[in-house]
């Protein structure tokens, strides 16, 4: 079982994470932004905001408090070669030499890909959802996943590569109500909209493994399941597919999205019972990960308890979530760190929870 | 005794914490950045950079292990009304939020002046030193230190006011050679510099006491020792100055460059002597803070440790500081975070010195 913790919002953006990088724009994504900043304010805000996101400093904490693992989530564009974005792959060499100084390993996280995978702000692109429908955006996410495999193959801080964050399903897309929940901008641009069909991701999945394990013969390829993990049983199975892991994401507001406030007993329950059933059933068929998980429950009685209660509170969900999460190879928390004055949103923040010692103090009690 | 850290590098740049933010420019020192950047660089840069160099939760990381003062260095033009500079008060109100949410006190130390008092980098601009030859200056700074202890007189996080950062020396003038050491980029602006004269700073000291004591009753008044602390014997009595506190800057590598690289006994020794006898001299006379210090020694072993030998070798400094420390009301380390891939700037890196335990784990026993 490895310990990890995510990079978000380094090298892709979310506005709520770090609200002043949007501050002067009307731009609710990423895409948004760069297209209403001039090129000047573009290039130094991207710049500024890369460079001290995240520093050698920040491994050599998460080394210290027991992490292993981290999940880098990058953009398509990440060479620079799709205009008028500025490329970032520097950063993510940099991040290779400071895993590699503090013994840490590194998850590559494609996370966004021409048109969008889901429509989520986190895609790029809010509303917009038309990857998989035009066989150039398909084959361009390929190379830039082979690039990325061929450059990183050889690094001793390599763990794996990860061929796409969070293509949404069906019932998912339903559930969130997409075209309201994350409105487009250009209803043009949004055009054709809809959930990425299995039959679509199995074939992409085949795709981008075959390309993956030719650059890179030792990488672990990592694939999300698409909010469909039922769906996989008996997909990933040798010699098609080898050192693969199946990568769930787990998150307690989606119980109180769907069936509003809980008790903390019950989300306990549902941890122990679904959260850890999900986990141990895929377990069984292929080694699961959970790439993104937080302490947050989204419940009213999160946000209104104080000082010691609080953490009693939070500390209680996450014993309960890292006992869930045992028949997995890894995991990684969302996120490493947010700048945000809100407090609803401070057990998303590892740094927070770990210092409030909302997490226990020893996180790799094997190390 | 409060245990503190400086906020280096936030409000004021210096170039060698995060030379990063002085790409694409020759600039060497904050002034020539604003000057060499346009408008909408200058703005972009400064803006992302002090809304990511620290947030609330830096403070809470800060509270968690054992901080309890934070010394915020501040430029003359904070209000935003000395073009081109674009002013930086609302970033101190937020760390004034911060501190009260998480039970700290802050020194507000103002960092520059216009024509700067010591041709330092950290004063704003390298090789000049001309504040005190100018009248206008000197009551544009008393105008300054007047608005903030106004502003937060009655804030519950503040502890005090610093009239004035490091004002040289003829001693230290020489000992550097500072227009040798920090050149000046335009000799007509540099004319006519030259150290801070003590009876000039009595003078500017008197004055600036009344001036932030009629403004803020309660707050302590902090005075900088302009690396003379000798002089000052007898100087800071009651009634003339009440709710003072003397801050004196103790480096060790002012021993390696007067006399070279020393071993580790050397430098406890000189630890224990000479920065000991100083404070506890001092101490007789006025209340004592070190605002500024580190771990670092600038000889060449510190760089080429590695592991238990580097740890050990850095707490074994630490150790003995925190010992020679004990007479003062107050210390805050220089500096809470740094941006730097040179493993020689580590030690001036708090986080880091905590995450690596070469400071002590409970900073603050009697918390």
């Amino acid at each position: 079982m490895m310990t990890g913790v995510n990079l978000g919002n380094w090298l892709v953006l979310e506005k709520w994470m770090s609200p002043e990088l949007f501050d002067g724009t009307s731009a609710e994504d990423e895409v948004h932004l760069w297209r209403e900043l001039s090129e000047t304010a573009a290039r130094e805000r991207f710049k500024v905001h890369r460079d001290s996101w995240v520093a050698d400093r920040d491994v050599v904490y998460l080394a210290a408090n027991g992490i292993e693992l981290i999940r880098i989530p990058v953009p398509y564009f990440i060479f620079g070669d799709v205009p008028p974005y500025v490329g970032c792959i520097e950063y993510l060499d940099k991040a290779f030499e400071w895993a590699q100084r503090h013994g840490q390993k590194i998850l590559i996280d494609l996370h966004t890909v021409p048109g969008s995978q889901n429509g989520f702000d986190n895609g790029g692109i809010c509303g917009v959802c038309t990857f998989h429908k035009k066989p150039e955006n398909v084959e361009f996410a390929l190379t830039v996943l082979e690039r990325l495999a061929a450059r990183y193959r050889d690094h001793p801080s390599l763990w794996g590569v990860q061929v796409l964050n969070e293509p949404i399903s069906q019932e998912l897309w339903d559930a969130i109500d997409i075209p309201t929940r994350y409105p487009a901008v250009d209803p043009e641009e949004a055009a054709g909209s809809e959930p990425v069909p299995t039959e679509f991701l199995q074939r992409f999945y085949r795709d981008a493994y075959a390309r993956i394990r030719a650059a890179a013969p030792n990488a672990t390829v990592v694939f999300h399941d698409g909010f469909r993990i039922a769906e996989w049983k008996g997909f990933f199975t040798e010699p098609d597919f080898e050192n693969v892991v199946l990568d769930t994401h787990l998150y307690l507001m989606t119980l109180t999205w769907s069936a509003g406030d809980h008790s903390l007993d019950d989300y306990l329950a549902f941890i122990a019972d679904r959260f850890a059933g999900d986990v141990r059933e895929a377990a069984r068929d292929v080694p699961v990960m959970i790439g993104e998980w937080c302490l947050d429950t989204a419940a009213t009685e999160a946000t209104v308890l104080s000082g010691e209660e609080r953490r009693s509170y939070f500390r209680r969900i996450a014993d309960a979530q890292l006992r869930a999460w045992e028949p997995a190879v890894a995991w990684t928390y969302w996120s490493y760190k947010l700048h945000t004055d809100d407090p609803k949103h401070d057990p998303w923040d590892m740094g927070r929870a770990i210092e409030l010692r909302w997490l226990p103090e020893e996180l790799a009690p094997g190390t």
